[in-house]
Parts: structure tokens; sequence; C-alpha cells
């Protein structure tokens, strides 16, 4: 925990430094698995899951009745939650549809965009102690609305080679049925050539741990789409008077719990409040089951006084934080001008963990700076737009000189060609000899 | 050149296959380069235009008066051109300016998205033969309808150590003013890191050669974002009798004088039309000053027949072609069946050479079969969006409990605690003891 007092604008990038990642060390592992999977397909899937997940799978699809006994162990408080949960999501990203907007840009020449969902889409959802059906709400809600015709599930089996109960039934509800056993390096694999069990598909989504980055990176060498760089989970928490300390060190144990590469922060322009969310943070840490876990993370937190809006708001478009949690009385300020940030949280009773489950924003962000450049999941993840023109003769009367001249300060006569012709055919076709349109 | 007659669904893949690209060699040049930029910044680059550029340059950025210079040396009709591209390309990208749409997912729990510019981005837009101003109108146009505050062009320098006076006019148009005379490797490696002279950059835009690609591929791996993975261009053209064949073999012309590795394809329903436009194919082609380069690509082109409209959208789509020309009665079908293409040209008076100049829709398109998954440039490729969450006291009073729920199911006890502090504090001070909203 490191606390920091009005620090110098030439010392934010020090003290906003990520520690940086690599995953080049695991490049032949990962060489090594995909290029099996892509000869040797379920196979190659079998073995590995064999040699990674210790065990044994005869069929690594998900049979219905696997699905249904998944769907009779929920209990019927966490469907009902589920339920909510997707409805916000589905309304907030049915939101994001966009009308077809037809633009003349001179008469005869009218252009505009569609929108088409990608075809074939992945999602990895990881295993281990925490069963993220929350990410499958999060990633298949938005597919089926874009109009995605293939979604294909893939998570590791645990040790009896079964998948956790409230990730079927929340694929299952949203109506993904293709849901596969497998994990890891191998299920990036799987996704990237397709086996004769998995479809190939065109981009893949979804966290893991380092073997999965490393997979995804070498996916989308392999000309797979993915859907963000990864890294660590952060939150940043921007607080002064109006904030309650009890709810803001609550929140930043909520991002510290993730992993002990958790990036915590919280800068105030109050002491007195950074001192009390501190006190706050050390007798609500006692009793959490993840204790360990959020300890380390916060050995490395931040906290930082500075005093005066502009300063602050600077300061954290330098981070971009993943999560940015606005608990002051100038929420208006830093919503006008926050620039780099993944999903921002807004006043004392809107916590993080809100989208990460039921808001119905989208809780896949970009971290590690990314926001710099990135936008976190949405609809347009999804989907493709194509762009459309239609010149009619009228158009390209208008337009033809412009391009025949470009055309030709480029060199590229063909260009100018293409345009000469339909030009001579109009003019000397003005008898109306062709009606071709 | 192939011809092709009904072909066999089985077929398609195979028939449709790219040759595949690996940059994989080229690694060790690039990451030469980039280490050295990284050290030794603006010098480093001095170093490599002296080594790749053949010239060495003493400022590395474009000065006003060279600026001033250039602006003479450009024609009037080509500045009357360009400042008609210029205003269809406003006119069409502005015309994606999205409104905020604040959705309401349950009461007291609001969600929106707003959109942010990219502060920094970078263009590249290489030297040789044709001086890609036009790829500057691209790509610095929605960059400042986005509202991009640095906005950084690299090109190289031709053996006088100049820049083609065309992209210093349109950049100048534009408001592009921090040029610099760097080419390949090293300008991307500039952009990435940053020098003395030399911003570093969020997202790296532009086409280029292997090098280029290499180094943009390395940039990406650094943590910059970049527009889209390339490829050699793609123009696939589907006819009928319709169709006006020299129109369409202007089409394929201007496609394949690209590069020699351009892929040109027609698809028709008729054996007829296809043999005319084969025809007018010989006969453009032995008078353009680039039909050596276009000769070679044609070597490879196909030309397919195929009787049936679901069959011809099918094939298209399993190819995902950047360009698709409709020259067909059945246009209507095409555009509502297209499921996998960069931008679409209908008509026989919508050339190609129309939206790679002036129609107003982005020149820069996904290749390589990318169509399947990643959208040409549009504004969206120079922003992210931000999404904004606030819940209010009654807010968190309907939501509340099913967070707590799925974050316990997740085992994420400290998410829970976050809601059940807010939740407690409601509950025991309806009293109105805290008034902090």
């Amino acid at each position: 925990m490191k606390i920091i007092i009005e620090p110098n604008i030439s010392d934010w990038a020090n003290i906003l430094n990520r520690p940086t990642q690599s995953f080049d060390e695991l490049e032949v592992l990962v060489k090594e698995v995909f290029s099996e999977i892509k000869i040797n397909g379920d196979a190659a899937i079998q073995k590995y899951t064999h040699r990674f997940d210790k065990i044994d799978i005869s069929k690594i699809s998900v049979s219905d009745s696997e699905i249904m006994e998944a769907i009779i162990k929920v209990s019927d408080s966490l469907k009902e939650a589920i339920k909510i949960a997707k409805s916000n999501i589905e309304k907030f990203h049915k939101s994001q549809i966009i009308d077809k907007k037809l633009i003349e840009t001179m008469p005869g020449v009218k252009c505009w965009q569609e929108s088409r969902a990608i075809e074939k889409i992945g999602i990895y959802i990881p295993g281990g102690t925490a069963p993220l059906f929350s990410t499958v709400l999060m990633i298949a809600i938005p597919a089926m609305i874009a109009g995605c015709k293939d979604i294909i599930l893939c998570t590791p089996p645990d040790k009896n080679g079964k998948i956790n109960p409230a990730i079927l039934y929340a694929a299952d509800l949203i109506g993904v049925r293709k849901i596969f056993k497998i994990g890891g390096i191998q299920a990036i694999g799987a996704l990237t050539f397709g086996t004769k069990s998995v479809p190939k598909v065109y981009k893949i989504f979804g966290p893991g741990n380092q073997y999965v980055t490393a997979a995804k990176q070498f996916a989308f060498k392999s000309g797979i789409a993915i859907d963000l760089p990864a890294g660590p989970s952060e939150l940043l928490v921007i607080a002064d008077d109006s904030a309650i300390p009890e709810f803001v060190a609550s929140d930043l144990l909520s991002q510290a719990e993730h992993g002990t590469d958790s990036q915590v922060l919280c800068v105030a322009n109050s002491i007195e409040i950074l001192a009390e969310i501190i006190k706050h943070l050390k007798t609500q840490i006692s009793v959490l089951p993840r204790k360990d876990i959020a300890r380390v993370a916060l050995k490395n937190s931040k906290f930082i006084f500075i005093n005066d809006l502009q300063n602050t708001i600077d300061f954290v478009n330098v981070y971009a934080p993943e999560h940015l949690i606005l608990a002051t009385e100038s929420n208006d300020f830093y919503i006008e001008n926050i620039t780099n940030a993944g999903s921002v949280f807004i006043g004392n009773y809107t916590p993080e963990s809100a989208g990460d489950y039921a808001s119905g924003t989208n809780h896949t962000l970009p971290t590690n700076g990314f926001a710099k450049s990135y936008s976190g999941l949405s609809l347009d993840s999804f989907t493709k737009k194509i762009s459309f023109q239609e010149i009619s003769k009228t158009g390209m009367n208008s337009i033809g000189n412009a391009i025949e001249i470009m055309a030709e300060s480029e060199g590229l006569q063909a260009h100018k060609n293409a345009v000469t012709l339909r030009l001579n055919s109009l003019n000397t076709n003005s008898n109306g000899k062709s009606d071709k349109k």
C-alpha cells in the first residue's frame, strides 16, 4: 500500500506504471498444442485434456441430459438473479442497435452502412474456483442479439468431468447449445482450426489465465479475431468528502479479491477520507474468504492525494482504468472530462459489482491502459459494418472527373479508365442506346 | 486465369483459398530496429533512414515552408478533386456520429455509452511510385471528425529528401501538421515508442509493404492498437446479363494494377458474359502503364460460372471479398444476403475506384477473409465507447439482491459485500441519517 501526496506531473507515468506482461516464453508450448490440434483434431484435444486437466473425457460435447441435470441443480434464487441480469444486459445491448442511415454525399451518390453479425464466434469460460457464469451472460447475450449463427462455448471439465451447473444453466437460458468440455490452450486451438467435433470460429471471446492469453495471441496471428488484449483487472476510485469510506473500501476489496495482480487505486482531495477508507479496508478484509489474494493485491495498491479537479482527471486519463468509480460532488465534471476508461460507476450507490453482474453494461473491458484505444465489449464487438454505395448515371457525371484526376495523380491508370469508360458511355449514349443502369 | 464451371460446394474452400502470408522471417529485423529506436530515438531513425531509404535527413519533421511549397506545386484541378473527395468523405463519416442513448434497465438503474476520441493516432503513408494522398484523406478526415488531438503522419522521403506534394497538400487541407519524413519499420517503431521528435501514439493506421506489416504486428504486441490486419487487395464482381462487360473488365483491371498479388474474381450466371469480360480484359490491359503488374495478378484471377442466386451469394460469403461489385438484375437479393464483405458497389455506374477516392465511404477495408470478423475503417475506428452507469438508492434496492446472489455463487464475497453494505445502510438509515447520494 503506497500513499502518495500531490505527485508531480513528471512522476505520474512512473507512479501509474503497470507491471509488464510477456507471454513469449509460453509460445513454444502454444505452438506445439496448436500444431497438433491442426493435424490430429479431437485426438489432440483429448491428449492435452488428459495432460493438463488430469482427466480422460470420452465425449467432449455436453449432452442435453447434462444440461437438464444442471438446470435442476441450480437454486431458484440464483435462477431468478440470472434472469434479472439477463433482462438488464439485453435491454442495454439492444439499445445499441443502430438504424441504417443513407447519405447522399452528392446528387446520385448514395452511401450507407449495414451491420452484419459475425457468423461464428467462440466463447471461452475459465474453470477454477470462480465459475464465471456472469461472463457467459456478458458474451452470449450480445452475440444472440447481433444474430451470430454459431456460438461455441468451451470451458474446462472439473476433476469429475463435469461443468459447473450455473455455467450450463446460463448458456442454456440464452440459447447456447454447442458446449464443449475443453480448457486452456487446447480450447483456443480447437476454436482456431476447428476439429471434427468443434467448429472453427471467426472471433474468440473470453478471459483466461496466461496460457489462454498466449493462445489467444497465437489465434490472432493465425487470422482469428479476438475480443481484447488481456491484463489484470483494475479499479480506480475518485473520492472526496461526499464519499462513504466504508463503501469505497468495499469496492476496492471487490477488485483486490480478483487476483494477486489486481490493480487497486484511490485518488482523493482529502487525506482524511483516504485515511478513513484505509481504516475500513483493514476491518473488512479480515473476514473475506479470499483475504490472502486481496492482501497481496492491496500491497501494490496506491492511495493518492490530489487537491485539484483538473489534475485529478488528467491523472486518471493517464492511467486509463478499466473500472472507474466516481464518489464525489463533482461527478458531472469527471463524466464530461474522462477520456480513457472502460466503464464508469457514478455515485455512492453504484458499486463496481453492479456492472460486473447486473446493471446491464458489459463487464468485459479494456485493462492495462488499453482503454486509451479500445472499447469494452458491446453489440459492435459481434458485428461488422459493411459499407454500400450506389452511384446513378447523374452521380457518375458529377463525381467522375474528380476520380479520374485523383487516380491519374496516384499513377493508377486502370482506376481512371474504369471511370472514363463510364463517362464516355454516358456522353455518347445520351440517345439512350443502353438502358442498363 | 482460371475458368471454373459450377464448382461443387466441397471445392469452394479450395478454389477460394488465398496464398498464406507470414512475416515471421522479418521479425528479427523488426526487433532490431524497434529496440534501437526505443533506446536511441531520433538517432536510430536517422541511421535506418540512411540504411533503408539511402538518404541522410537532418531534420525529420516537415517544416511550414515545405508544406507551402507543396501547396504551390499541386495543380488546381487536383486540388479541386481532393476537395470534392474531402467533402463526400466528411459527409459520410459525420453521419456515423451516434447520439447518446440513456437506458433505464430497471427503475433507478441508468446505463449509457459515450464516445471519446482516441487521443493520439499515427498515420503511415507509404512512399514509392503511387503517392497515396487518398489514404491521407481516408484516415485523417474521420480522425478529425472524431476529435483525435494528436494526429501524427509518417511517410518516407524520396531520393531528394522530399515528400510528394499531394500528400502534404491533403494533410494540410485536413489540418494534419505533425508530419515526419520516416518510412517503413522505423516509422512504426517511432510511433510505438515515441522519440524526442515523434510523439508516441495509441493506435497506428495505414497500409504498407511486408516490412510495415511486420512492424505493425510488433507494435500490436507492444500494446499499440492497429487498424486492420493486412493483406493484398481484392475485388469480386458478381455479373449477369445486365452487366456491361467492358465496365466489369475495367474494374477487374483497376484491382489487378494494385500489385502482382492482387486478388481478382468474377462470378456470373452466364458463360457468354464471362467470355465477353475476358475479351475486354485482353484489349484494355495492353494500354495500361502498369500492365506488367496487372498481367501477373490476372494470371491468378478466377472466373466462375454459378447458375443460382443462393449458391452465388453463399460462395461470395465464403470468400468474404474486400470489394464486391454487384452488376446484376438481382442486386437487391445480394445486398440483403451479403454477410461478409468490406465495401459493396452497386450497379453498372459504381466502379470500385469511386470508393477508392471520392464516393465518401472509406477505402481502408478488411482483406484476406477478415471481412468475416472485421469492419473497414469508420468513425468508430477513431473512438472508444465508455459505458456509464448510475444507480440510485431505489435502483440499489431493486437490483442489489440479484448481485449478492450471483457474486456469492461465483465465490466472490467482497463483490457481494459491496452491495450488502449499501443495502444495509439503506434499510437502517431510512430515517435519513445519511443524505449522501
